[in-house]
């Protein structure tokens, strides 16, 4: 049986955080599952729809369930049908995982208590109200939970699942077939690469909606303080 | 008024040479179209649909247009209606551009004769057949033709485009916002760093269907030979 990987897809969606290891996972032979509470097509933040293969009603199970990020993951984690889906999923999976914004919903869902993850790097102090331990590293392993950086580190993110999933080889000729062997052209990809003036640059263009957001992120760490879900 | 960046989409092509460039040219402000005959969902290789933002009757201009590859490739390069259509938007475009096997099929729209380019490492010799100069880089700059390699060569590829249509600065930004500064955990990524004996292992398990897609482009490549396209 062919390895069944549940993506939970939502509006705005970064939709590279489910679209590149989905890709790798294809590759590797997995079959890919995209849940939503129904099968209408989904608006992702690229100006284009994906349709959900399945719901969250109908997908009440898979081998791995993996949690993107963008900015539509604030209704989600204040979503608490959609949050019990990821609990009841990540129930029986053998790896419960996210990428980028994704492991603020994790958090949220009560699954990264006491463990060691990463996000976004705008981001990952946040999943500290979470219970979660902020690690900087591009993938973070801890026990089944598997948690890749921003956006662009589902790539390295989806690698390292197919590997965990399926040992070495079968992962490297996943790797061969999508040819990821990357060269950036220019060298702005962490805060550290690109500098403190890109950084600020960065942060400035987007402050009013960035505070907008951890206000949201606070806002759900104390609701679910006060109400924790029941689930 | 943004970059209109043309993508054209088809059943089975492969989704991550789209939405890996995509994401890159959302986060800097371009307005992505997907374009193909109607506005029903694709179904893409990675088990997931995708919608289609605008038909090819609907869409007959761009700034850039954008041919991603995979095995459903084949059959656009047999369908002149949408090759015409790829050549009738590079006409105006001021970037005509390709990931993948996308190269063969702006072959066989005669957008690349003579000029350097390339394509996913297995085809690349082929895009000959329509009067390309295989070129060993993962993206590749002649004229307005840009061209990049395998599937997620689309990631540098789209860098590149970013550069090359708002310049660097901005281009940065949107590296950084996709923390696009990868880490592989393995070293397979291409044929060189893979080695003879993986790439003979994927060679062996493809090899049927390798043989099979090889038979059509240059059966494509005589067809059009014999019948040019009128359009």
């Amino acid at each position: 049986m062919p390895t069944r990987v549940a993506f939970l897809v939502y509006p705005d969606m970064t939709q590279l955080d489910f679209t590149a290891p989905a890709q790798l996972l294809a590759f590797g032979g997995c079959t890919i599952e995209t849940a939503w509470k129904s099968r209408e097509p989904i608006a992702t933040d690229s100006g284009f729809a994906v349709v959900p293969s399945t719901t969250i009603d109908a997908c009440r199970e898979a081998d791995v369930v993996c949690i993107p990020g963008g900015i539509g993951c604030h209704d989600v984690m204040d979503d608490d049908e959609l949050l019990c889906w990821v609990r009841r999923v990540a129930r029986t999976a053998s790896h419960v995982t996210s990428v980028c914004t994704g492991s603020l919903i994790l958090g949220a869902a009560g699954l990264l208590d006491g463990y060691r993850a990463t996000s976004h790097w705008r981001f990952r102090d946040y999943i500290r109200l979470f219970g979660a331990v902020p690690t900087h590293e591009r993938v973070v392993f801890d026990r089944n939970r598997i948690t890749g950086g921003g956006v662009t580190a589902g790539l390295d993110f989806g690698l390292a699942l197919l590997e965990a999933l399926q040992g070495r080889v079968p992962a490297e000729l996943a790797q061969l077939g999508a040819e990821y062997d990357p060269h950036p052209p220019l060298h702005a990809g962490s805060p550290e690469e690109a500098g403190p003036a890109l950084v600020a640059r960065l942060e400035k263009g987007s402050a009013k909606q960035f505070a907008a957001r951890v206000a949201r992120i606070e806002a759900t760490a104390a609701r679910l303080k006060a109400h924790p879900l029941t689930c």
